[in-house]
């Protein structure tokens, strides 16, 4: 019933161009139509499925594990850009752009392995609470884009996360949250070791970038990761661009849209200026490429889940 | 019906192996019970899916790649390593070893889109016939995986392949071969390069290794891209070794089986001495890293596909 599909979706232009696409490429009599093995979709995370103001959740994370490394290593309160997470100095984080602030993020969580990584990243996600919101991260995920991720799964479609984040922490709450197995979660990484520790081999954490998933990169690792284009993509800045118009440059129906943050008083109101993950050329340049501009004000009937 | 699984194979130690394992990480009473979720098996590729003898099928399809540039470009008929792929000089190849020998063949591949490289892959599985065998390569495969595939599957399991294998070339069949869709192929990949070519986003193949899938390689690829431990692998070389470990070293049941090619009457009889790919160290001591080692001979009723 695509009329009870999406509740939290307004009636409008995003969300008829949704239910037109899904119900174009899931009819076999259409044209359009897509078998399933290719009813491939990704998502950008970082203020796509959820909130990234006032900084990217990950930061958060980054200054607890920063302050545990300090305690060992208090020179690390000294030098930059570890200075500036542990004092909350979100303009000289900005100012080292977005690659170089998260780089600095990843260089946090080398020297474990794998599995004790995603345990402490489990245990932090589970406690800590975002200063604005005042509700835990995983809370700060959008209703509406949970209900898209189901919708999509109702109609036989893969969802993936491609994301400038980092690989294994989003892999601690993907699942959980949005449903999403961590095979299907792309992002930044940096490289593992193997290493024989009392007998048995572990995968260590080592502090060298594998590589920063933004912008072209993101194509290069759906490239690598899942080996298809997309029929379905969704981001929110510059860094999803290139991967909204590889998808619009396949053959047969595609959609591609973008989340524009124009709601200040549900959630936060920014695009061009926002330096950690700038908005400018893809919204701009949205109707040349065919990307659906989604207005969170006029769009969405409820932001945040309850 | 545990009896009527896997009829290809024999009932003895590997049969029992398989069919025990899996019912105890699928039963939730039993101790060892894995969710579905958790239910990850990696398979090496050449020599455990299909037949690697005389040499791996990616090497007859480069000899084709390389006649098609060799007629535009005479000078590699004379250039080592293509010099030896053209010539079929076998001892030429193998005296470059695994990685050096595969370089030169993923190079042969670059120059396209991933769409390009892809079809011409399907047009050449599908007429090509392997030279000792007299059957098309992808009907070289075994039917006891294909069984223990759809066996493993049944049960709630998510087969990944995880080769030395070139990704793309493996993309190419594993889906209408295998079951396994492309997103959970792993291999040896070169890099690709996001371009605009007509107005239109591809990406190009790109003559530069990205990660040659082998050895300690295959368990870093296997955090990358799956971000868990498997609790079952197979392989049948000293490349697929690491993975045999890595999936041995977590906690709880694990199975990791190794196939060795024992049947010179069937298929062909080799470990040591294939250099392209040498089964070693692996068979020495299967025992003290607790690997099953699967006799094709004794443990298979039936090798290729009818």
């Amino acid at each position: 019933m695509p009329e009870q599909s999406l509740p939290s979706w307004n009636d409008g232009p995003a969300r008829r161009a949704i239910l037109d696409f899904v119900a174009r490429v899931t009819d076999p009599s259409h044209p359009d139509f897509v078998r399933p093995a290719e009813r491939i979709a990704t998502f950008d995370n970082d203020g796509t499925l959820w909130c990234e103001q006032p900084k990217q959740s990950q930061f958060f994370f980054a200054e607890a594990r920063l302050e545990a490394l300090a305690d060992k290593d208090p020179s690390l309160r000294e030098r930059q850009p570890f200075k500036a997470f542990l004092e909350h100095d979100l303009n000289t984080l900005a100012s080292l752009g977005k690659q170089a602030a998260f780089e600095a993020v990843f260089m946090t969580h080398a020297g474990m392995t794998i599995e004790e990584f995603n345990a402490i990243a489990k245990v932090w996600l589970a406690s800590a609470v975002h200063p604005v919101l005042h509700r835990s991260f995983t809370r700060c995920v959008y209703q509406p884009q949970l209900e898209l991720l189901d919708y999509l799964r109702a109609n036989g479609f893969k969802n993936f996360i491609v994301s400038g984040g980092g690989l294994e922490f989003m892999r601690a709450f993907a699942e959980e949250v949005y449903g999403i197995p961590t095979e299907q979660v792309i992002g930044s990484s940096t490289k593992t070791r193997f290493e024989v520790i009392d007998g048995r081999v572990q995968m260590m954490k080592i502090a060298e970038l594998g590589s920063f998933d933004d912008r072209e990169v993101k194509t290069e690792n759906i490239a690598l990761h899942i080996g298809r284009r997309p029929i379905l993509a969704f981001g929110n800045s510059d860094g999803d661009l290139a991967m909204l118009r590889y998808v619009k440059s396949g053959a047969g129906a595609r959609l591609a849209l973008l989340l524009h943050h124009d709601d200040a008083e549900r959630e936060f109101a920014y695009d061009r200026e926002f330096r950690l993950s700038p908005l400018v050329e893809a919204l701009d340049h949205a109707a040349d490429f065919g990307i659906d501009v989604v207005s969170m004000k006029r769009d969405w009937a409820t932001v945040f889940v309850d």
